[in-house]
């Protein structure tokens, strides 16, 4: 076999440890919170039926999905299905449809339609409110730029079969003891679909709701005025956009956006209840005094057209940066699936811009960078039996420790110790064993100690 | 869009929350084994490009790859390499060339191959020795039957760079304390390809090395006699198929083995350096004190061919099941990738076979179970805001716990408790929160008594 240059496709990623011990201490408070809350993990398979997943992203998501080639022989399916048995040449075919005879499985697009799925599929196993979290890596057929990877991981927590507003406050107390943890601050955005319904029907385009949703959406990012322009070109009236305008961008304390809304929604039940469920949420998160702010948005629109009820979205404080945590309400995830009714609500944590965060304002502990405690340096054959049974006892007690696999020369193992970031190393030789005293280095002041094999243990275990 | 019945692929599965805590007690123990000798964690994507998978795992494994369509118009892929151009009909393409146009990505098929690419893609970013875990699914086109998946997880743990039978040593101590944490009595057999390729020479047929460690990998499926005839039928003279039996099957200690292949291999000085490596690693062992069974198995063989030294096997001592850990020493895996020389040994744990292990024997602790330590029971709104706030500090503290999010009654929420596996429920009505006394429930005992919010945290936190 001739050798080959190495590399892995675009848009993917390979972790070295350095990444992952910072990865894994992000996944790890998330889930020591999730925990701590009461939510159970599940795992769903990487490949889902492509019948499960397509439809469900829209035009452009069923084109994003990456698609598995049957296996076997797939091309019978071609021929058995007529392509290429033409006289005279061969046309050709239309993808999607010759896709389909070649491909049934598809990698997960997020965690939120398997989540739908697995609720359905396994509803007699499981006990309701079911609340669960899911941390994966989902596969999108993206053109890969920065910040963005056709490999990536969501944390997702979900409660379903349960209406109350309980369950909202709850994730963003969630959202706000995560955020405390990793030392980030930032600022929960809040809105409520239905009052984004209430405005629809208030300025006279109530059919308009999901345009209006998804131009709003853009707002940050492409303007008022460019948002305007969509909208008339969706069709809304010149009118209804200049009824529309003043209501997003309204500045000013909460009392204030109350009160225009009361105003505008005196003929729109869902406008009003919409305005009472934020209410109440924002009273119970008052009372609970989080560390970190929350406010009520009304430009906050999310893109996705499943949402019904709130809407959260979580931005950095201190950096520029897309959302690192987003969500909402939704009534009727399953009911594609086949069981209508079960309310849910839930919310992703983008594990990527988090790590970015947190690199940018170097806000991971340098404690975990040491993934090693102590090297035993190795001086040879006779003194090695005895270093080995110095780190069974000090693995025992979860220790992490390693003794250098050769004789190597002192330079070389020492270097070894410092970049692997080792804070200690102990020296074991012949005249140190008889003695029962091994000398201690200490790798950043370059202190060193003479200690007993129990001082090393406790020593370590601070 | 009308409902569909959900399902999953075949040969996948979906894991609940009480598998998923059982999946994570095993991975948890495995991983601190891991870090506490000084390993450390990489990940690689799943996909990897088919250029790199194809060929390493032989005929039947290319077969088994799952490969991903090229996103994008794939089809103008296959018109422009001329398929389906000719006219008069269009003959069936072959399978293998046809895929190459249309699919350039797979998944991974073990986390061995994608190991060896990373090293030589990031040798300039590791320390070498470089002491790795990996634990991540991998994905076989395999027929499903029982207990074999089309997704499942390996836990590879591997040091490449270095020569030192410590690592071997190293290895087998982490078989030792993994089993003993997941309480698994386990027997570990040893063997070296050397000492087997000694034996190869000493029976006349040193070419046929890999055909006989094929062969005798089956012995303990197919027994002695089918081996026999397959080592025939692969060319072996009937002379070394008689030669070679009486070694493969010897009973007795390890000295009089020893004996055996000291005469064997007076002219064999590859036999010689494995017998050597074996003792050594063997000599180690006895000095550790391990507390699970190992021994010299002369009918090891493992079937892949890229092991040249040590081999290692793991059994459960008390159930028949299939190997639940393996690996071994290979000196030139990361060769085929442009980097030579590089010896590495790494074991590997079958998580799915573990699991089945503990099922069978009732090892899982009952703790683990219990993901939620108490249930606030709900009242109504006048009672829900002490709730939260009474929750908060008991999550501040990594207790886990939760309030029932509806006022429903009584009866139902501690069903909700009970189906939960939760310990603890707790009533906070309005009388208890104003004497400061909440009624705590020991859901197992049935026992109940007044408690302060601070011995509730107590009770809890033991």
């Amino acid at each position: 076999m001739s050798s080959q240059k190495p590399s892995i496709p675009k848009g993917t990623r390979d972790f070295i440890p350095t990444e992952m011990v910072r990865r894994n201490f992000i996944f790890d408070n998330i889930r020591k919170v999730f925990q701590s809350s009461g939510y159970v993990p599940i795992e769903t398979p990487a490949m889902e039926n492509l019948s499960t997943l397509m439809g469900k992203y829209g035009e452009e998501g069923d084109k994003l999905l990456f698609k598995i080639l049957n296996s076997g022989n797939y091309l019978s399916g071609i021929r058995d299905a007529g392509y290429g048995m033409r006289d005279g040449g061969w046309e050709m075919p239309e993808l999607n449809t010759y896709t389909r005879h070649i491909a049934e499985k598809g990698l997960r697009y997020d965690l939120t339609v398997p989540f739908a799925r697995f609720v359905v599929q396994h509803q007699h196993e499981l006990v309701f409110p079911f609340k669960r979290y899911q941390i994966q890596p989902v596969w999108r057929a993206d053109r890969p730029q920065k910040g963005r990877y056709r490999e990536f991981f969501q944390c997702d927590v979900d409660v379903i079969g349960s209406n109350s507003l309980l369950n909202e406050v709850e994730l963003i107390q969630i959202i706000d003891s995560v955020f405390i943890r990793l030392d980030i601050k930032v600022v929960v955005k809040l809105n409520n679909r239905k009052i984004l319904a209430g405005i629809a029907e208030a300025i006279g385009a109530p059919e308009k709701l999901t345009d209006i949703t998804v131009a709003i959406d853009k707002l940050d990012k492409i303007g008022l005025e460019k948002v305007s322009e969509e909208l008339e070109t969706k069709g809304l009236s010149g009118d209804s956009v200049r009824l529309l305008v003043p209501i997003m961008t309204m500045e000013g304390r909460i009392q204030e956006k109350r009160e225009m809304l009361d105003n505008l929604f005196v003929n729109s039940e869902t406008g009003k209840k919409g305005l009472e469920e934020i209410s109440e949420v924002m009273l119970h998160l008052k009372n609970l005094e989080l560390q970190n702010k929350f406010e009520f948005d009304l430009s906050l629109a999310r893109g996705l057209n499943y949402y019904t009820g709130t809407i959260i979205e979580v931005k950095a404080a201190e950096v520029t940066m897309g959302s690192l945590c987003g969500g909402g309400r939704y009534d009727n995830l399953t009911g594609i699936f086949g069981l209508p009714d079960m309310s849910g609500v839930g919310i992703s944590f983008g594990a990527d811009r988090i790590y970015d965060v947190m690199e940018e304002l170097r806000l991971f502990p340098e404690s975990i960078e040491s993934t090693t405690k102590l090297l035993i340096l190795n001086f040879g054959k006779d003194e090695e039996k005895y270093g080995l049974q110095l780190l069974a006892a000090l693995r025992k007690s979860e220790i992490s420790s390693e003794i250098y696999p050769e004789a190597s020369k002192l330079k070389k193992q020492m270097e070894y110790a410092n970049r692997k970031n080792i804070p200690f190393v102990v020296f074991a030789g012949q005249n140190e064993i008889s003695a029962g005293k091994l000398t201690l280095k200490d790798m950043r002041s370059g202190e060193q100690k003479p200690v007993t094999p129990d001082e090393l243990k406790n020593i370590l275990s601070k």
